[in-house]
């Protein structure tokens, strides 16, 4: 295995903990960096993200045999059209790690030169709660979608090779067209973050006409609110470019909810009943559940007597495996006993918390 | 303080819940139940829910000072109506525990007498992911919003009575009218619900033609489809005795969508993060982080190192506190450390638990 430099613009969450994900089955690899910020920068020094860092994208790039752009959609777009005019190495690889992938993969098409570079969009599907190079983990990619999305510069060979370079990430590869990769995430990300920002927006403005509108929202109204939270100008880009996807899904919800408008406008009552159900039942069958993409992780569901510490004799019995989240499922259940949902970090965790659990007489566990 | 006979309808969480909650504070009073099914007759008679208990709601009808109807809205009307006909004792005090109130303030208005008995609506809003008289629970309403909807049935006397007969819940009494009810829990958790199981029917039919769908729905996704899994039967009714407030809300949000839609089209960036932007304050300036109505407790925010076991520590110091709930809110936070979500009972236990971490300098914890 010949030795390689990898070039990371963007060292924050993402950027940085692609950096230990490479090394860690790489360490001969030199892994270069780049960021605007000097605060990020020292961080992944300090913590050995990278060999050198930068604050001068051109500086490095000559350098690289992989470029990965971890930086805002336009950004990426603006490094790509830059990287077009900067003397690089013959049959470099660019990739890049953003959220929708048809707008940059048009522009690598558009302004790379496919007898000079290779280039494969990708989008690592994994988030968390913290930010910054400080946060960078190098088990953060475990396995959560890593997916590729080939364009006219993509090579036979560019995707084995990329895939040989990240195998440290522990990911699960996938590879769909860039279109077909923004409409799936409009429908289950994008469009969502609407409706959840549109819901927000149409109580807050009810609230000042209907005062207690406040004091009642709680439970489900948290639940369908809390990614209106999100942070506004990632999103903004994300709808922006993708917007013919993102169009779309609102046009058909449209329809959607005039179907129940006009089921419920005629009385409809089995009607209304069939859509509750199937809704039940479409949500009960989805893979969800189970493990997921976007910033998902390995579950557990464990019964537990309704008793005084009973989540923490369940945490006792796990102690030294990471619990990445833990909640009691409250949605109406007909059990008797609560439902406890555990996240583990990595199959491996998963089956030592489900083994050390099926051991304990008091505990139902399920996958 | 006289004695009374309180009859309640309906054996399940909330008429069980009732019965405790009446008992704590009224033991002398002699409390009659009606179910349909003999389980949760007998349950309720084994766990001292009710003195007697009958299959034949006329029974005990002639018996009340109070009469508590605790089933679903249509038999809710139903009894009203029969009670009509019955022989009841003067001035009798008749209320029900109805999602909806127009709907049954309109029946009681309708068919009963205003010179023979007293009517007023009440929704005690709690839920629990448990069912059923086994479930039943003296704490469940337990600063939970008890909410009167007065009609013309109701003397300057019967809400004062009302709430002294139910001192032992411990619950936070409103009063409003019942149309004002029906709107604003139209917008907080009737019209939420129509969202949810509107966006679960799309993604299903959406992955029949793109199958990554259910592979990619995760995180936001799964937070704002959890209430799709509701049971049908309960909302089907819920929908259909609120259909204005609900057709109104889906009217006003289809607004809401068509402007996004327009900020999309015209690449209006600034609009479109202005829109997110609102969402997010709006939330946070939204009491839904403190105590609210429906099925929510007492929360407490601690942030935790990123440890193995951090959790466990946390409830370790809490052992003896009853957790209700916990979580990590994983949304795209700025923290470095994650932010743990714990719901306790009551203010009690928030006080004692806040005094508890506050102690411990590890941990940094606000309401």
């Amino acid at each position: 295995m010949e030795t390689k430099t990898i070039y990371i613009a963007g060292l924050g969450l993402i950027g940085g903990s692609l950096a230990l994900g490479i090394k860690r089955d790489h360490p001969d690899y030199e892994v270069l960096g780049y960021n605007r910020s000097d605060k990020s920068r020292n961080i992944a020094l300090e913590r050995g993200l990278v060999d050198e860092a930068t604050a001068n994208f051109a500086e490095f790039a000559p350098r690289a045999d992989v470029i990965i752009l971890a930086v805002p959609i336009k950004q990426t777009i603006a490094f790509i059209r830059a990287l077009a005019d900067m003397p690089l190495k013959d049959n470099v690889i660019i990739t890049d790690a953003g959220s929708t992938k048809a707008e940059i993969v048009a522009a690598a098409e558009t302004y790379l030169d496919p007898s000079q570079v290779q280039f494969v969009g990708s989008h690592p599907m994994a988030g968390s709660h913290k930010s910054g190079a400080i946060a960078a983990d190098v088990n953060l990619f475990e396995n959560a979608y890593y997916i590729f999305t080939p364009t006219s510069l993509t090579r036979e060979t560019t995707i084995p090779q990329m895939k040989e370079i990240l195998t440290g990430l522990h990911a699960r590869f996938v590879q769909i067209d860039a279109a077909e990769h923004d409409r799936v995430t409009g429908q289950v990300s994008h469009f969502p973050h609407i409706l959840a920002a549109s819901l927000m927006e149409q109580a807050g403005a009810y609230a000042k006409d209907h005062e207690l509108t406040n004091r009642f929202a709680a439970g489900g109204f948290r639940d369908m609110t809390r990614i209106a939270e999100s942070e506004p100008g990632m999103w903004t880009s994300i709808l922006l470019s993708n917007k013919q996807a993102v169009l779309d899904r609102i046009a058909d919800f449209q329809g959607h909810l005039d179907s129940v408008a006009d089921l419920i406008e005629a009385d409809d009552a089995d009607g209304i009943w069939h859509f509750f159900n199937q809704a039940r039942l479409t949500r009960k069958t989805m893979e969800i559940h189970k493990k997921g993409g976007i910033d998902s992780g390995f579950d557990l569901y464990v019964t537990i007597p309704d008793q005084e510490d009973s989540i923490l004799k369940v945490l006792e019995i796990l102690r030294g495996i990471s619990v990445m989240n833990i909640r009691i499922n409250e949605e109406n259940r007909e059990d008797i006993n609560g439902i406890l949902q555990i996240t583990l970090k990595n199959q491996k965790d998963q089956a030592r918390a489900m083994d050390l659990l099926a051991k304990d007489p008091n505990y139902n566990v399920t996958l």
